[in-house]
């Protein structure tokens, strides 16, 4: 049961970054998300991701290269509008 | 080392969550903020919360605790716009 519910959680918190990428792709709507927190979250889950490796986990590395990938879609969205910002108004 | 990196990891991911959720109290701008993340990852992350309380072990509990926290600001500030958007538009 324990085990069971750690799968479920580890499944939702890795999936919800799917539906912030896709909405921020297609809409480039970056305004209300905070640079910080995908900087700081990216390479956290980077370093998740190389604990998992170091352990020989998949479910860890798998989890996190995961959302990696979704979370660095969303982190280079924001750094591109941010610089794109930047030149306009400098 | 292995669980070094694992430590940082952890802090880095549970702390992300605070620099969105004071800009989300700051601006009020939910607008580029996927809901359905919202949703998802605050559920999800409670139950790492009940999955550390079953495993008995503190770093999974503490850190998504605090998750949840910052997670919840962040999604009720989004539900509440959302709620107020289709009231001015319905």
């Amino acid at each position: 049961m324990g085990d069971y519910i750690g799968y479920v959680a580890a499944v939702l918190t890795t999936v919800s970054f799917v539906p912030q990428a896709f909405k921020t792709i297609r809409t480039k709507d970056v305004s209300g998300i905070s640079l910080s927190m995908y900087l700081i979250f990216t390479v956290g889950v980077l370093l998740w991701f190389a604990y998992g490796v170091s352990l020989g986990n998949p479910a860890i590395y798998l989890a996190n290269g995961v959302t990696a990938v979704f979370s660095s879609i969303i982190l280079i969205t924001k750094v591109r509008r941010a610089v794109g910002e930047k030149q306009r108004h400098p």
